[in-house]
This record gives structure tokens, sequence and C-alpha cells, in this order.
């Protein structure tokens, strides 16, 4: 007998049940630990790299490929534009997350998605960033996101779905940072 | 008569006692905005680029490249691991911030880096992600950074000039997130 996988929006909607039955049966397959190495190049010119991670119980073996990826500066802001900047690179990961979170939670619930793009926008006074007006914040004062999907779920359907996103809580929610400085 | 550009740690102190004069003269070359569009592959991929920004009056012109980044998902969580995972690319984003930050505020007062490493760890419990219980988050529950740095400088001392990365301010202060769902 052969049997066809059952994929919503490309997600194997068999192994994404499969995985919330193995979570409610074991609590403990759900925590995971992501990492990320980064390295000073000059200025404000950095490279990261990630592969390890823990999760499912065990230390992941089946990455294959360390991903890289680089942060540098434009030229008004002092760098030589080698890459995006990290406030551009966040805009990045909550944009990925955001639909992610939607196709996922779409896929689960039997809603088809056929397309989806998204234009992302932060705002930010570099009074703060420069220390000169300790009122003004250093981060965005705020991010914009418009996500234009193709689906015959409601707004506010696909809405409750992309809020989900990890990376939406991590943002929009205080999330403590613990930094221990070596020398 | 030849002049010697005023260089540390990578960083034009003398572009960077200019740009906070003109910021302290004219208050709206603070103003930034950054960009970023994202579209979606499929399942848990998704490609995002940015290029446009404002800043320092006016949009930008400088920029020629566009720059463009992938995330997806592992293979345990239903992706087929061809890029990094969005919470990956938001402690890319994290490290890179602090150790400029650093850096550039360093260059400004006088503190020499030679060198800079991080280690950066994310955990998270899928039962917030997979809906499973609304008593845990969907990000991140803590992020811990281990930053190896060679300079003169103290810790204490190291560490408020990291504090100063518009990626910790968004992180672990509420930044507000506005989502617009267009069909």
């Amino acid at each position: 007998m052969i049997t066809t996988a059952n994929i919503k929006n490309g997600v194997n909607v068999d192994q994404l049940v499969e995985t919330i039955g193995a979570v409610q049966g074991n609590p403990e397959l759900a925590k995971f630990e992501f990492r990320t190495k980064n390295n000073w190049i000059e200025g404000g010119h950095c490279v990261s790299s990630m592969k390890s991670f823990y999760g499912v119980g065990q230390e992941d073996t089946s990455r294959q490929e360390t991903f890289t990826m680089e942060c540098d500066h434009p030229n008004v802001l002092l760098g030589e534009d080698k890459a995006a900047t990290p406030v551009e690179v966040v805009l990045h990961a909550l944009g990925s997350c955001l639909t992610g979170a939607m196709v996922y939670h779409a896929a689960a619930n039997g809603i088809d998605i056929e397309g989806a793009e998204s234009s992302l926008k932060g705002g930010c006074d570099l009074h703060g960033f420069l220390g000169l007006d300790p009122e003004v914040r250093k981060g965005f004062d705020g991010i914009t996101v418009r996500l234009k999907v193709k689906s015959d779920a409601s707004e506010e359907q696909l809405l409750n779905l992309a809020k989900f996103s990890p990376v939406f809580d991590i943002i929009s929610n205080p999330t403590p940072i613990s930094i221990e400085i070596v020398k």
C-alpha cells in the first residue's frame, strides 16, 4: 500500500500532529536551546555562526551545515555597508517568524495559505543610542508589519495564527538577557 | 598637509564626533527608519531583502547592494534546514549589536578593543508555540550572552558600553508591534 504524506502549506501535518502528541506524552521533549557564536571583525562588522542546538530530548545530530551571517552598518552609521544592520536583521527574523507561525498553525487547522509576503518597518531616534537623551529609546520605538496573505481565512484568523510567533513574543514582551563579560 | 583619520577599533572617531555634533545641532537628523521585505517560500522557509532606509534627514542613496537572508527550520521542527531559524537569527542580531555598541562607545571614550567574541544561548519550551499551555512563553524564556573581550577596560565598563545596543533594548524591553493583515 502506498501512503501519501499529508502536506499542507509545505508543512507535513502528520509529523506536526505526531510532534504535538509526543510533547503531550513527554513534556521534556518540548525543551529547546538555540545557540549562536559571534565574532567581531572591526567597527560595527561582525559574523555569526550557528549549528548545534538542543531539542527533542537530545543534542541535535541532523544538521549538517553551519550557517553563517554577517552584520555591518551603512556609511552614515560609520560602517562599510558589507551587510545588513542588526536592527534590519531583527525585522528579517520577525517577518520570517510571523509568516512561519501563521503557515504552521494554518496547516494544523486545515487552512490553506497560497502566498504570503510582508514589509516591516522600525523607527528609531539616535539620541538614544548616542547617549544624548536618556528618555529616548536606543532601539525601535515601534515596528509596523504589513503581511499580505493569499488565503480564504479571515484577516482576524490569520492574525491570531501569526501571533503564535516566538520572535513576536521575544520582541513585544520583555525577554530577560543576562550578559557576562569575560576578559 | 597630510592629515590622518582618527580611527579606533575600526571606527572613525572624527566622523563619530561630527555625527554627535550634527544631531545636537539638528535633532531631526537622528530619526531613522529601517525596512525589510519578506517573502514566504514554503513551510517555515522565508527569504528577506533589505536595501532602502531613511536617516540623516533623507532617504539613503549610498547603499548599492540589496542584502538578502533566509530563515528555515531544522528537520525536527518540520523544516528542510536550509537556513538558520528565526530565533537563532535573533541571537545573531543581538550578539552583533552588543559588540558593535561596545566597540563604537569604546572608540568614543578612547578605549581600545583588541578582540571580541561571544556565545549566545536562548531556551524555549514548545508548549508555548504549539498552544498546549497558555502559561508558557512562545519565545525565549531568557537569553544568556558570554562576551569575551580583549581590552584594558573593566568588565563593568565594557558591560555598560554594550548596553547601548539597540537590539538589547528591543528584546529586553517591550517593543510595540503593529500587524496589519491584508488579503
